[in-house]
């Protein structure tokens, strides 16, 4: 059995809706160009004001995926 | 162009709803009294428990504006 | 008045819909065998990835109880 | 019941007779300006060394109060 | 000789009277269930302000004691 | 004498032209509502990027100013 | 299917042979307790000094488990 | 209109000639493979040493960027 | 004589046999696809455990490498 | 006038007594071979456990003194 | 080929006239007892205000060394 | 009996065949210079690349020694 070897890349998520919708949008942009994505790790949650209220969630994940052979 | 200054504040924002309501009730009190804010950055998530059960989300963050000429 | 003593233990809770659901579920499961739970410090967000999607919500926090005299 | 909302400022006290009355020299001059301080954090001890002795103990704190309604 | 092998708890003590107070009523009562306490490691130093004075330090710490063969 | 008591506020300078500008930035607009300042402590440098150059140095400082007797 | 919780314990284990054996004796030690092990991160590596060679290895480790329905 | 997604990548600049050159030239090499960079981080602040002075200055920086729809 | 640019990847290499296979397989997976590798920095070691001993060390590290010209 | 160069050095005081007297004690230790010791940092407090009572009090801190011209 | 052995040292330079001015400071005054220095690391960045401008910048810095065989 | 006090010196070993003996390198060289040496702490793991491969393990280490009185 091969052992296993992971890269970890750092995606940038934003969502008006909220903090969970920011991260689903993170993993459906990287889906589009990264295979076999398997965890997440949130790093950081900010987001901008927009007239005194949450404009926009911003969440910093990293994404680990496997490596093909 | 002038170059434009920041202050950030720090406040926790407390709901028994969820994450997302307590940032929002922070931001309902700081624009109370701080005008032109623009973004926030989570320091810190907590919580208490009642009754076994999350009685109150409590999140700090730092929230910055510009500060007026 | 005797002076409080805490116990903190660490807890990852998850859940497939989401982050405070995640909590919510390690607070479930905690009571089973902890009396007495007054607050959480969530220290890390992360979960599995599933077919491109969040497949999972981990969510790590300290439980602080008070222990009884 | 109003979802509580809190601010956090940062102070440092310094007192030359220990580290304890360093806190209360800061908790006392706070007071002067801010109501309804709740609790402090202390986030940095260090002092000034004067004739190879500890001529003042300087505590940073993080005092957290409510926002009035 | 054995390996030994220790375990690390995590308390937090208080006390009206000050910092070193809070360490000792944690291991005081630490004491009750725990056998072989070692060493300690304070991680966090805190407290409740009550009528502008300190009202109860809290300070948390690690406590590493030896586990039984 | 008065034991000394400080209090630190976090701003953000930009400039242009510079990580040092930046941060005279910040000193000179503070100094339009605060006396009395006595140091800094960097806590973050990044900036905008514009056209693939440094259009904007963004330097967080925390400014420690003595409190009035 | 059940949503699973864990729970992570802070072991630190030792050897005079090496880091890895350290590892090693800290889960040997664990596992007389403990059930349903899943995952162990190292938090700190140090060791005791004898004779200006390394007498002993000790890394301190979190160990995460399944906890029972 | 969409929701912005960015990654973040990691890069070592270096110059002779100070800190804010260093910055510079990280970004003139970074944008021959990638577009619409938005923003950068300073993480770490280095240098090697020749013949007691600084001969190098070596700035780690986080650069975001959106990721085209 | 240009002034070097380097970036830097977050690799996670396994190994059952140990901390260091660990390392030289992330190396040995990485150079696959990345010319000029110079150095590492290891940020994490963790691992699965497999009936109670360690089934599979996992480390991750920062991986810098010179960018062509 | 010259700039002023400072030396940092890491010292661990203990004492029996409590957290200051183990700062004083390094201090008193210090000063035999530094001169010119002008401020401290504390970095880690920590104790050894007797009997289930604090034995001994550990500090350690970071001295800056000025290096003579 | 012998193994090289670094020690690091940490150093604060000062300068009235800027941040790469103190870091070249530093070097200076330690090139006057310490030999074979190669490279330094930044660790922290202050200074004096004077009159609401910058009085002094104050680097800290780690400073590595080949220890001679 | 004295109170003891112990100063820390910051270490790098290397050596391409692993992580323990940069470890014992570093120890070997300080106790040259360094008696009454009593335990270490790993600060940092790193190491450079050679063809591909890890060609050094460089180890960061605080060492801890008793003072002489």
């Amino acid at each position: 059995m091969p052992d296993h070897v992971y890269k970890k890349i750092e995606i940038v998520g934003s969502s008006p809706n909220g903090f969970e919708e920011a991260v689903q949008n993170a993993l459906a942009r990287a889906q589009k160009t990264v295979r076999n994505m398997r965890w997440f790790e949130v790093t950081e949650t900010r987001g901008y004001i927009d007239e005194d209220k949450v404009g926009d969630w911003q969440v910093t994940l990293k994404i680990g995926f496997t490596l093909d052979e």
